[in-house]
């Protein structure tokens, strides 16, 4: 019998005893041993939910028990649940956890700690809720060198975009529609500003390039200046608006960026709607794949929590190597980055678009009479900074462009 | 130093080898070792290959050196394959195979020697090319009961159904395009006639659904049949038609069948194009996942097969469990399948449809003046078989519907 003990009785939580409850028989024999739950720790009480006869407040009783293999933590934020973990890894128990902010900060450490341990520290969950997206990086992709991860990683704003295109809606419409359905919250700040995009898509850069990417040095934009007008753009250009975080190794530099991109219809993210997320990745033989499921909610996340269970117990004294470091991964200037520009502009000629950009592609859109758009060749983000600044004032919104 | 020895130097083997050269440095920090190629094994001589110093033409010389660790087989077909692979096991060395024949066939015993003998017989490469679907199912989607699988896994009839669809030829315009390419085979009989994607179907099910399902048993039906007005249809009705290798388990009872599908634009598998390929999976606490990709081609179908071998590397004394068991997966019976029914009718009328299924949607596109199409409600094969037999020489074509 396996041990294990859950850290908070939330969503995810209480996701994670519902999903071992529910499978119990198949999820035992893929672990090759019986999954028990000795413990859920909550300062909350539970009365008449059957999760009180194992609920306990005083995470003490936990970290001191010899007979807890495994913690599960499902907290989320960064204290109490980055004590907690370390206390647990120290103590030689392994750890499943769904807290993209933990993994994000102090991954590296916890890491290491589990090598030394001969345990694990484990967060499939973290990133894109259900999607299998970490172990196959850990443990498929292990013959390729990975040069580009791609990932609409945040399902609020996926789902956000996605009703902005299909219903001609703004952006506090359906912000508002978002947290009617539960599936933004009352602080949108860190889905719709990127902040969660670009934890995830550190972690998941740090793990298929080998080198720690630190969050904060990842240039982030959301998605709160996108409005009605882009979205007629994207249509008549048969391309969509997503917010990705990509990351990509150009030779032996790197960069990252969270942003909102036009997509066009031979990616196949342009087809990754509603609250769905999915990952990109291009591997030097593999070539392209990517990996589509739900990037959030209790079942989902739940699921990739407890497979982090199941491998755990399968490799209880054992541990799962995995490709990050603790060396920093180093990225360009944003200024080097090249890509593609969507411009709107009004109050200007298209020769003076062009004195400045050369040859572009350009949109007018017949709903938009006042105005119209264009796309730059590709170029340096200096460059084209340098270039739109000859048209201060008339510029009316920028959009990269997904290549 | 951990000897590996490739069987075939074809498409495949030449593809093993170049991955590993052009990435040895990143795959032996995963393997945690060096990867060493020992052996070439090939009837034929390639003069002035760098493979010729490795190249050996008995199998005798790679089966009795006790220092090759893992044996790469990708020479394709039965024999001598299944004989080769099975000494190997036997002989304590570890098996990375691209073979879906082979596993299709003889899996369950292949696996069972290697369990035996704690080493590893692994076939990432034999379904879905490079897509690291194989892996998913063994040790990421461990916490849930799989309910379906549904692939589009033969990547030379998604090329020619993309052709049709986009291009509006036929059959054996596309058919002879794709062989000029390299799509398809001189005898394109396999791929088309849907027993290539049968075997792959047969060995995702069997991990999926932890029972062994005889490809044999699967219902298979191939895409000879389609015309350029049934994918005038398709479009008419705003969906395209796929190849589908499908198994779904209903209660305690399971169906499996191949054959193609008009798919609508609700599903993931609506826009993989081209000659990739896609495995759509529901768990039933994961929910939706799709895992997309390069289904064939040398160096993606190479990755996979040194992802294996990574694998085996890192766990050479280990047998790494899977879900398969040598108990049959018993079908249900195919009468007692459930869908809906796209069928084209001529010298009929509304009225006679009606009576033989009552409410349908019907489609009239303008183009096809001569005739008709309706889709029925949802019902049984052998209720769709007795009702259709009302309108006998009226028939013009049947395609399943995707719901």
């Amino acid at each position: 019998m396996i041990n294990i003990a859950v850290l908070g009785y939330g969503t995810v939580g209480s996701g994670v005893v519902e999903v071992i409850n529910t499978n119990h028989e198949s999820i035992n024999k893929r672990a090759g041993d019986e999954i028990n739950i000795k413990y859920v720790l909550d300062l909350r009480d539970f009365p008449g939910d059957p999760v009180e006869k194992v609920l306990v407040h005083d995470y003490e009783v936990i970290v001191n028990d010899p007979e807890v293999d495994i913690v599960v933590e499902v907290m989320g934020g960064i204290e109490p649940a980055y004590t907690f973990v370390k206390r647990a890894l120290q103590a030689g128990k392994s750890v499943s956890t769904s807290n993209k902010a933990l993994v994000a900060k102090h991954g590296s450490e916890l890491m290491e700690i589990a090598k030394e341990k001969n345990i694990n520290f484990l967060f499939e969950a973290s990133c894109g809720g259900g999607i299998p997206i970490i172990r196959a990086l850990n443990s498929s992709l292990t013959a390729d060198e990975i040069d580009e991860i791609t990932g609409i990683l945040n399902g609020t704003t996926n789902y956000m975009l996605y009703k902005m295109s299909t219903e001609n809606c703004d952006f506090d419409t359906v912000l508002k529609e978002a947290q009617a359905k539960g599936y933004a919250e009352a602080d949108p700040t860190a889905d719709v500003g990127g902040a969660d995009a670009c934890r995830k898509i550190a972690i998941l850069s740090s793990l298929a390039y080998g080198k720690f990417l630190n969050y904060e040095d990842i240039y982030t934009e959301g998605i709160t200046k996108i409005t009605p007008a882009d979205m007629e753009y994207a249509k008549e250009l048969g391309m969509t608006i997503k917010l990705l975080a990509t990351s990509r190794r150009i030779g032996d530099s790197f960069y990252a960026m969270v942003a909102p991109f036009l997509v066009g219809q031979s990616s196949p993210l342009y087809s990754v709607n509603d609250v769905f997320n999915a990952v990109f990745v291009h591997g030097n033989v593999l070539g392209d794949a990517m990996f589509y499921g739900s990037g959030a909610g209790k079942l989902p996340t739940a699921s990739a929590v407890v497979a982090d269970v199941v491998d755990e117990a399968k490799h209880l004294h054992r541990n799962i190597m995995t490709n990050w470091s603790s060396y920093a991964l180093k990225l360009m200037d944003m200024d080097e980055v090249e890509g593609r520009f969507f411009v709107r502009v009004s109050d200007t000629t298209m020769d003076e678009v062009e004195k400045a950009f050369g040859d572009v592609q350009t949109i007018e859109p017949d709903d938009l009479p006042d105005e119209f758009g264009f796309i730059t060749p590709v170029m340096k983000q200096a460059e084209y900074y340098e270039k739109i600044s000859k048209l201060t004032g008339k510029v009316l919104a920028m959009i990269r462009v997904k290549d």
